[in-house]
């Protein structure tokens, strides 16, 4: 923050003006709303500052804001533009990130977090180690997926550990979207882990796919000379009593849109292996994953999940 | 920029993170553009780390940009609550400093430049010199105004300058917002400076008021702990062929909200005395009032007028 004054002080720009403005905060001011609006007004008014925004950007961003703002009630809070744009512009993995970075100081690190999206439903039926989550057609790899959920600080195995999956289909929709071609629950399941913290079960191999192609967010990627794409991605909730639960998403290592995720959410430890399968009439692929769960009480923050497009 | 890079790379997050945002902008972005996004994405990040933004927080500013957008939909347009917004976080009156400040780097400075308003009408009658703007009941002091409309190199008066005048009634309200007190145009006028480049006619001082007390920038100023007062002001528009317009605001000397003017639009040169005025039947107080014009072509912006709640 001192550099952030110095900017504003050594400009050509009356230097008393943002200092001003965070000094009309009145004396009952939560602490943190007064640290939280200080740095806002002094990176909004640097920004302005250093790229002497003209009035006709000023405006245009505004205009931009209002139609974002206004498309999350007019789609029935189904389509968070909002969210989106935060995710575009890389703030809702800069703020998982924030949230999550404590239990990673500690040393060893539980499994990386993610974001959550729209798309995850507290109805996914529980179903057992070995079951298939595929119940509808679809032009997928039938993947085997299996692993441990494991005590960040013994190594061991977490018994009835709950491993909750979604994903979309091949078509890149996720059933809420796609009530035609797909049943409710499809690529949705949870799995209790057993005594050793194994869990086991068929999925798909994951399809890329775009962000929508209108709207003030496609706006704003063709702005930036940016592609709507995501990598393909399994979304994950683990959990288990007296763990703090992670919300992730993992990442196959050879999607040609891993290093340019237009959400920014991929991290080094959720890129995966997807690698052929004989000898299962089932799949013609596996995955082996396990997740690390920290202990409640591990220094940092409560593992709450950041929701995402 | 240099120290806002020094914060990322030096702060306990992902040091590549925002450089990582700022180079997914493709080859055809603008330069302008990058310019803009390159800054405004540091200084989103910056912000987020410094203040180790959370979830909630984040959320948060979500909901209530989607708020204020949706306003603007849901009023006809008629109220811009995001500009309001952006008024109380100074950023209006810093955009309007940052257009305006070439002609004044310039040595001599034309009248400082102030925000527009939405109260502004482009049918405000011509009225002859010596004539009132008062043509409703009010409770206000009636003013003499009057002045010359200068040239900034020659301080000579320009002859046929149009001195464009607006402002509320005693209660606070324009004639737009209470048709049933005050008739079309009150408080409304345009004067043709004499061929001294002098104009006088008579008005009211004018009278403090709040901004809207309810919606989401109402909701800020109580999360800032400030009061929502406009210090009163007079609008006007002053233009002459072969000079850039100035759009300005002046404000009474002894008004009680001058320094803490909600919209931060306050600037010395545009504080007037309103004087006891004896021996006109007409008028209890007089302003007398200068406005100086920079002729086309002066060093600096083109004097576009920032539109203003």
């Amino acid at each position: 923050m001192a550099s952030s004054q110095q900017q504003s002080g050594a400009s050509r720009f009356d230097p008393t003006f943002t200092q001003n403005v965070i000094d009309a905060m009145g004396p009952d001011v939560t602490p943190r709303n007064r640290v939280v609006f200080t740095a806002l007004f002094k990176h909004l008014h640097d920004f302005a500052r250093e790229v002497e925004l003209t009035i006709d950007e000023w405006k245009a961003g505004m205009e931009f804001l209002d139609e974002v703002g206004h498309m999350y009630y007019t789609s029935d809070k189904k389509r968070h533009e909002m969210h989106r744009i935060s995710d575009i512009t890389g703030l809702e993995s800069l703020v998982d990130e924030i949230a999550h970075k404590h239990a990673s100081e500690s040393g060893a690190a539980p499994t990386s977090s993610s974001i959550l999206g729209p798309f995850w439903s507290p109805n996914a039926p529980f179903r057992d180690n070995g079951a298939s989550i595929i119940e509808s057609p679809h032009e997928g790899l039938v993947t085997k997926m299996h692993g441990r959920v494991i005590d960040l600080n013994t190594g061991k195995g977490i018994p009835g550990a709950v491993f909750d999956i979604w994903q979309a289909s091949s078509n890149g929709k996720y059933d809420f979207q796609d009530p035609e071609k797909q049943v409710p629950n499809n690529l949705r399941g949870k799995f209790r882990c057993n005594e050793k913290g194994e869990y086991w079960f068929y999925c798909l191999r994951p399809t890329a796919y775009s962000l929508p192609t209108d709207g003030p967010s496609f706006a704003l990627l063709n702005l930036l000379g940016r592609h709507p794409m995501r990598p393909a991605h399994i979304h994950l909730m683990i959990s288990a009593p007296g763990y703090k639960q992670v919300v992730t998403q993992i990442f196959p290592s050879d999607d040609p849109w891993l290093t340019t995720d237009t959400v920014f959410a991929v991290k080094n430890d959720l890129v995966v292996d997807f690698v052929p399968l004989e000898g299962d009439p089932k799949a013609t692929r596996e995955l082996k994953f396990d997740a690390v769960l920290a202990p409640q009480g591990t220094p940092g923050d409560s593992g709450s999940a950041v929701s995402k497009i």
